[in-house]
């Protein structure tokens, strides 16, 4: 029998010694959080237990005395210290019993890759007894689905790729119909090129309105180098009022944060270029120094970039700027390499090269080493030429040298969405109006 | 009376709600946890509670049961929401007495900055009766220092800022002198190219027997797609001891593991890499086609990388795989853009137009479309090309488009460091006999 609806609170257990150490922290429990808010399950404690049996045992069962909902993540491997299967057996009094058919599809998941199952890969097939296997299209490690006197525990593997979509098709198929009623919406508004103070500045005269709204909004601020967030949240009755709430919200933000906005709908900043240029039928190519590639690889992330991605350069001596961009020696001895008008010349050889209707040139001087009082680490210039025209911004990023990447690569992508986005005269924001 | 050295084991709570959304994650653990290791004191469990204080009360409780030492981050504001100060003493069956010295000192603190103090700030000077005050420079909740029953119990502020320097000072005067002389060491093996079972299988025999050593070593492994870590920790009274007790753990690990180990120090496969192109004088150059620019992005996220990398292609389009690297097209009709001659012609085009004495050349398919019955999603092909030969091969790599991308990233990085090391005749593996 499992619990009833409303009801539910849940725990979340993340298994493994090595998020004891001060090098790994659960950002599992994140994610799964997320999912269960969504439908409305608060989650009322978390937990990080190391691999050990006997420790996991005890922690699934002062869980179980506590909460309806116990979802362990993590220790479903086929080592020795993969406890889970065990601990949990040991938690509920129940025993494990070998699955042949999950014992099949292991070796043919094998076999597919021409491999032989190692004979350890048989821990993966033991099941709880009464339990429901859940698939793993994307490991080896099935979850298991348990109800247990009146309470439910969930086991999903530890790697997030494995654990993210069977967490998706628990929440769907499992918990949503179970956790029935008001629910959590929300939306994200992703923001490029701004710090977070003035974003602050900004936005908390708007929100700090709306916990006085029926439902209330909340929010939260989530910033790193280059990126800020909003986070809005709303507990509603109905999808309708969920969603017409957080409408209104991300109006209202949007007309004080204008086209600083780049996202409404969640999706990343590549994807966002990545379909401007798809609707503009426009082919791109990068022309990169600092950023080694970043930026073409950040746009390559996105399926189907094959369509509009012709290519990139990564010309990190000078003598590449010249043979594969056509950069005059000339220009590099008089300005530097890291310069407005060698920014610039990159971007014009990439376009005229590659034949293609946009490109973007990056140079800059990521760090350590290689500053100077003129042009100190994080000095960065961007340069973008299309038919309609050419820009080229100086930037200054803070942090090490992956910060000044990112930033860069950042800053390069969100000068292409710009370019594009008044080309098309619109200034919209992607996501907009859906 | 303290608990005496040696037996020390930790447990950190950190408490409030907002660390049970799914926006805030506790940071302050990793930091506690640093601390602890590096005065030997292993952290056996944590956990995030929310502000309620029967919650808190009970995790109090059950920590002490387990471990000597239970350290409290968060919820000593002056709020309502504020209630470690009364849950621990909920737990420990002690009152809490108010502290007239502190009272005045919030008086003084409010003063200095023009403000009087509200009342609610009377709280803080709640202590629990025993207890020693941490003084907290930084903002107005003082920390706590009970031992009780022979444990100990830390309260410490959640604000980063307050908690940490007050952690220092316990750490330094009152902990590591009770956890004398033993400390935390650590290694970690990285290694490429193999999946868990199979290192599994390998190591697995190997360290199962350092659980008799004295002082034993502990090992997890953590796998990711393309990149296995076995993480070695020995807890050793001198560093000496610690050191060589690892030296000879990493020794057994690299007589079954091999070649397949690139790193023992920490180092980064691109950094790895890296060290062998700077050993040999040699430059370096890319030709992506699935990554996208990712082998290049990585070698270039190793400061002073500028002196070895050229440059990189990302030939997206057939056309750029022609222009850039004088691919034939007869050969892509041929064969396929993504194949084991366009691999090799690639890479050998990288080197020639470059005059490099290495390239790397990527060509595959990340997927979700693309893939054929012949050619599924995953096939990548990897060639390696340099003055002594050339080497090329085939991959599947499971797994969605970043994955199979990354993967391959790694597969490149890989063999761009088994052609060095074999050129070198050494078969060496990064960080031997440091």
């Amino acid at each position: 029998m499992a619990p009833s609806s409303r009801s539910l609170r849940a725990e979340i257990l993340a298994v493994g010694s090595e998020l004891l150490t001060p090098f790994r922290s659960d950002t599992n429990s994140l994610f799964i959080t997320s999912r269960l808010n969504d439908i409305g399950i608060p989650v009322a404690g978390k937990a990080v237990v190391a691999d050990r049996r006997e420790d996991l045992a005890a922690a699934v069962g002062l869980a179980l005395g506590r909460v309806e909902l116990v979802v362990v993540t993590g220790g479903l491997g086929p080592t020795d210290d993969d406890v889970t299967r065990e601990a949990v057996a040991e938690a509920l009094g129940r025993p494990l019993d070998e699955d042949p058919e999950i014992v099949e599809r292991l070796r043919a998941r094998f076999a597919a890759r021409g491999l032989e199952m190692p004979d350890i890969n048989r821990r993966q097939a033991r099941i709880l007894r009464g339990a429901e296997v859940l698939p793993n299209p994307n490991g080896t490690a099935p979850g298991q689905w348990v109800e247990h006197e009146g309470r439910l525990v969930v086991l999903l593997p530890g790697p997030p790729r494995e654990m993210r979509p069977m967490l998706e098709r628990v929440v769907g198929e499992r918990l949503g119909p179970l956790a029935a009623g008001a629910r959590i919406y929300r939306r994200v508004l992703k923001i490029a090129g701004r710090t977070e103070s003035h974003v602050e500045q900004l936005a908390q005269p708007v929100y700090s309105n709306w916990e006085r709204w029926k439902p209330p909004v909340a929010t939260s601020i989530l910033a790193s180098p280059g990126q800020i967030e909003l986070h809005l949240s709303v507990r509603a009755e109905t999808p309708e009022a969920g969603e017409s709430t957080l409408a209104r919200a991300v109006d209202e933000l949007q007309a004080v944060l204008g086209s600083d906005v780049y996202s409404t709908d969640g999706r990343s900043l590549e994807e966002v270029v990545g379909g401007l240029l798809r609707a503009r039928e426009w082919r791109a190519a990068t022309a990169e120094s600092c950023t080694g590639g970043l930026v073409c690889s950040r746009l390559t992330d996105v399926a189907g970039s094959s369509d509009y991605v012709e290519r990139g350069v990564v010309c990190y001596s000078n003598r590449a700027k010249t043979e594969l961009l056509g950069v005059a020696p000339e220009m590099i001895l008089e300005y530097g390499a890291v310069s407005k008008p060698v920014g610039l010349a990159m971007a014009v050889g990439a376009r005229e090269r590659a034949r293609v209707d946009i490109a973007v040139g990056v140079t800059g001087i990521a760090g350590p080493g290689g500053g100077t009082e003129q042009k100190p680490v994080g000095t960065v210039f961007v340069a973008v030429v299309w038919a309609g025209g050419q820009v080229v911004e100086r930037f200054r990023f803070p942090g090490g040298r992956e910060q000044v990447k990112f930033q860069a690569s950042q800053a390069a992508l969100n000068m292409l969405r710009r370019v594009m986005e008044r080309a098309a005269g619109s200034g919209g924001v992607a996501g907009e109006g859906r």
